[in-house]
C-alpha cells in the first residue's frame, strides 16, 4: 500500500499537476513529523470507555464528548460545542472560511460497542497498544480511529493554509445504539448543519490495496410475529394429531414467504425496487470476489440466493428475507412432549433503494395475516425500520473521492453496495437533503464489534493522507 | 353416580345372581364402616413428598416405599418386600391362594410430579385436605389415590374370604420419570411377576358417570434436530440474501413433513399402522364428544387433522407429528438482526399399535437427512421412544371389567383409545408377555401434574367398590 514514486500512473499525474505534488509532499511530511502526537491524541480518546449501550458509562460519554471538543479546537475549528440531545450529546465544530464556498459536514461517532467477552482480548480494550503495525483497542477503527483521521487531515489543511472550503464536524455518541436521537437533532439544527456533502469514514475497504467507496446501504424492516394455537400448552398425546400445532403452522407460513426462485412472495414486494443499470452492475462486478473462498470461509457447500443475480448482487442490490430468531415450546434438555400454545419469530428484511420500509412493513403484516389458516391467531408487530441509501457514482463528491484515492493509492476506487444498513445515512438525506459519501478505511480483519479490534497504522495514516485531496477536488468541482 | 337400588337393570342382575348381591351389599357396607380409616391411610401415603424428579427427595422415595410395604402387609398380603433397582425401589407384595388359580398383577406408582408453582395451590400439596367432596393434594389421584383403591379392594376380599384368585402388587417409584428401571426389573424378576393380567388404575374416565376402559395408548418417537448453515452467526446485512439461513431452512423442512391431507410424508410411515375395524371404529365413535365444546375450550376456530378421520380418531388411532420445541437466533427483547449459524427443533411423533418406534426413529432420521438441501448440515438425534399398546376388546379381562362396571355404574364402560403414551405398559407386554387392563377412575378435572390436584371421594370409593367384581368375573372366566 506504500506509494511507489516510480509508479508510472502517479508520474503522469505529477507532470500534469504541480500543486498536487505540493500537497502530496507536504501531507506525507506532516504525518511523518507529527505521527507520535497523532497517535497519543487518538489514544487519549480511546482510553475513555464510551460504551453507549451500558448506562454505567453515562459519565464517560460526557467525558468523551468534551475531549472531542478540545481536540477539534486544537485542530483548528473556529468554534466547538458539546450540544445536548435527549440522550448522549453531539459534538459540533466548524470552520467557515467563506460562506459562499462549499461546505463539507464530517460525520463520525465517539461511542463504541461493549467489550465482552473480555477474556478474549490480548490486551485491555481501553489501553491502546501498538503491535505488528496495528493499533489494538476498542474503537481503534470503529469509529474513533476513522473519525479522528478527519480531525488530523483538517488540522493539516488549516496549518498549511490549504483548506479550500468550509468544514463542519458532527460527532455523535449513539451510533452503536441506532442513532436514536440524531434524527431529532438534525430537525432542530437544520441551518447549523447545512452542507453540500456529508463525509463519513465508518465503513471498510474490500482489501488493503483496493480503495473502496460504499455507494449503497440496504434499508431494513423488522417484525416480531406471534402465532397462537390452543389457549394453553396441551398434552401432545391427548391432543396431538387433532389440534393445530402453532410451531408447525409458523414453520409452514415462513416457508411460504419464499418461492423456489428464492424470491419473496409478498405481493408487490419488488414493485418499488430500483433496478440497477447494466453498466453499474458491470462496475460492481469488477470488485474481486472468489466464491469458492467465500463458501470455504463460511464452511457451506452451496449458497442460496435469488435466481438471476450474483452473490454480491444478492447482498448489494437485492432485498433479503431472514428469520433472525425463532422460539416456542420446550427448548430445554432432553425429551419433553408438549403441543405448545404459542410460537414466535423475529423476521427481518433488508431493503434496497426506493423500497419504503414503512410500506414494506405494512405489506408484510397484511400478507402474513392473510395466509394464516383459521386454526391459529396471528399477531404481527413491526419493531424497527430504516430506509436504504444510494450514492450515485456520478455525484460530484463521488468523482472527487475517486480522484483523491487515485492520488494516494494509485488506483481508482471500487464502488461497493453494502448489504448492511446505517439508517442514519438515509435519515441525513431525508432530514437535511444532503448526500453522504462513505470513504471507509477499515479492513474486515479489524474485528470491529469483536474482541481484539484493531486498526493498521498504515490505514490510519493513509486516511489522513487521502482526505485533503478529497477537499481539493471537491472544492474545485463545486466552484 | 349413586347406585339406585330401583335401577331395573341392576334388579335383573340381582335376580340372576345371588352371590353378586352378597358382594355388593358387603363391599358397600365395608367401605361405609372403614372409610375414615381408608382416608387416613391414604393421607399417610400422600404426606410423604415422593417427587421422583427431584434428587433432594431421595429419602422420601425410600420412606414412601417402606410405607407402602407396611400398608400391603396390613391389607393382607402374605409377604411384601421393598426391592432395589438402579433407581428408586419397587414395592412388591403377593397373596397366593392357590398356584393353579389365575393371578392378577396390580401395577401402580408411588412417585409423584413436582408441585411448582407452589403459590397456585389453595392448600399445601402434601397436607391432604377434604373440601367440596374431594381430596386435595399432590398424588390424590395420580397415582397414590388410584393405586391405593386396589389395596383396599384387596383387603376387603381377604377379610371377607372372597378373593377368587392370586394377587401380586408391583408399585414402582419412577413412573413420572419414564419408568427408567422397571424394564430391567421385569427382566430380572420374570418368574416372580408371572401373571394372567396386569391391572392398572392410572388413567381417567371421559365423564363422572361414564365408566371408561383405556384400550389403546400411543407409542412415541422423539428427536432433536440441528440445522447448521454458516459456521458462525453472520451479519444479516452483509450476508443476508446470499447465504442460506438455517431457521428458514428448518422451517421449510418441517413444513415438508406433512402434506395437504395432514399426512406425514416420511416414506413408509403408515406401512405398519394397524387399521382399526369398522366395528371398533363404530364403538369408539359412541363416546360422547361435542366438537364445538372442544374447540371452545381450546379457543380455536378450527381443528386440523388427518383427512378421513374424526377428531377422536386423530388422537386415538392415528399417528401424529408435532414440533414440541423450536429455537434459534436471537430470541431476546427488541430487534437484533442476525443470520444465525444454527437452528434446532424437538420433534415428536405419537405412534399407533404395530408401528415400531425404533423403526420409525430411523425412518425419520434418514428422510430428514435426505431432504436437507446442500447449503446446510443436518444432525438428527433420537432422544426417546416407546411402543404403542392396544388391549383388544374381546380379551377375557376386558369382558370381566365390562361386567364389573355394569355392576357398580349400571352401564357398560366405553372403550377409549388414548392419544397419550404410558411406555411401561407396552414394556410389560414385551418383557412379561402379559396384557394390561387400564381401569382408570380419574377425571380430567383432577388436575394431575398441575397445582390443586384432587380426587373426588366418590371416585375413590367407587373404585374400591368396582374392583372386587373384576376379580370375581375374571376368575370365573379364567377357570
Amino acid at each position: 500500500m506504500v506509494i511507489n514514486s516510480e509508479n508510472p500512473y502517479l508520474y503522469s499525474l505529477k507532470i500534469r499537476n504541480t500543486k498536487f505534488i505540493q500537497i502530496m509532499d507536504q501531507i506525507k511530511q506532516y504525518i511523518e513529523e507529527n505521527k507520535e502526537r497523532f497517535l497519543e491524541e487518538l489514544f487519549g480518546l480511546i482510553r475513555i470507555p464510551s460504551i453507549s449501550s451500558i448506562s454505567d458509562h453515562k459519565d464517560d460519554m460526557i467525558k468523551c464528548a468534551e475531549h472531542w471538543k478540545t481536540l477539534l479546537l486544537e485542530a483548528g475549528v473556529d468554534k466547538a460545542e458539546v450540544m445536548p440531545t435527549a440522550g448522549n450529546p453531539v459534538v459540533y465544530g466548524e470552520k467557515i472560511i467563506d460562506p459562499s464556498k462549499p461546505t463539507v459536514l464530517v460525520y463520525g461517532h465517539y461511542d463504541v460497542m461493549p467489550v465482552d467477552p473480555l477474556e478474549l482480548w490480548k490486551s485491555p480494550p481501553f489501553e491502546p497498544e501498538i503491535r505488528d503495525g496495528k493499533i489494538w483497542a476498542r474503537g481503534a477503527d470503529d469509529d474513533k480511529g476513522q473519525s479522528f483521521m478527519h480531525a488530523k487531515a483538517f488540522e493539516f489543511m488549516v496549518k498549511k493554509d490549504l483548506l479550500p472550503c468550509n468544514v463542519k464536524f458532527m460527532i455523535e455518541g449513539e451510533e452503536e445504539i441506532g442513532s436514536v436521537n440524531l434524527g431529532d437533532f438534525c430537525d432542530e439544527h437544520k441551518e447549523l448543519l447545512k452542507a453540500d456533502v456529508i463525509l463519513v469514514s465508518d465503513t471498510g475497504m474490500i482489501a488493503a490495496d483496493i480503495p473502496t467507496i460504499t455507494t449503497g446501504l440496504r434499508g431494513l424492516a423488522y417484525w416480531q410475529v406471534e402465532v397462537t394455537g390452543p389457549n394453553r400448552d396441551l398434552h401432545s398425546g391427548i391432543f396431538g394429531g387433532a389440534v393445530a400445532n402453532p410451531i408447525n403452522v409458523l414453520a409452514k407460513m415462513i416457508s411460504e414467504m419464499m418461492d423456489e426462485q428464492n424470491k419473496v412472495t409478498i405481493p408487490g414486494f419488488y414493485d418499488d425496487v430500483l433496478e440497477v443499470s447494466a453498466e453499474e452492475r458491470a462496475k460492481l462486478g469488477e470488485a474481486p470476489f472468489d466464491e469458492e473462498e467465500y463458501k470455504k470461509a463460511l464452511d457451506v457447500k452451496a449458497l442460496k440466493g435469488e435466481a438471476g443475480f450474483t452473490t454480491n448482487e444478492h447482498t448489494g442490490i437485492r432485498p433479503s428475507f431472514d428469520i433472525c430468531g425463532i422460539w416456542g415450546g420446550y427448548t430445554g434438555e432432553g425429551a419433553k412432549t408438549v403441543l405448545p400454545s404459542k410460537a414466535y419469530a423475529k423476521i427481518s428484511s433488508r431493503l434496497v433503494p426506493n423500497q419504503d420500509h414503512e410500506k414494506i412493513a405494512q405489506m408484510f403484516k397484511e400478507h402474513f395475516e392473510s395466509i394464516a389458516p383459521d386454526y391459529v391467531k396471528v399477531h404481527v408487530e413491526s419493531l424497527h425500520g430504516g430506509q436504504a441509501y444510494v450514492c450515485p457514482i456520478d455525484l460530484p463528491a463521488y468523482k472527487a473521492a475517486e480522484k483523491a484515492y487515485e492520488a494516494t493509492f494509485g488506483r481508482v476506487p471500487v464502488p461497493v453496495r453494502s448489504g448492511g444498513s446505517i439508517p442514519i445515512i438515509s435519515t441525513f438525506e431525508e432530514k437535511l437533503g444532503v448526500k453522504s459519501l462513505l470513504m471507509g478505511f477499515g479492513l474486515e480483519s479489524d474485528a470491529i464489534h469483536s474482541p481484539n479490534e484493531n486498526y493498521p497504522l498504515e490505514n490510519f495514516f493513509k486516511g489522513i493522507e487521502t482526505i485533503p485531496y478529497f477537499y481539493k477536488y471537491f472544492a474545485e468541482m463545486e466552484k
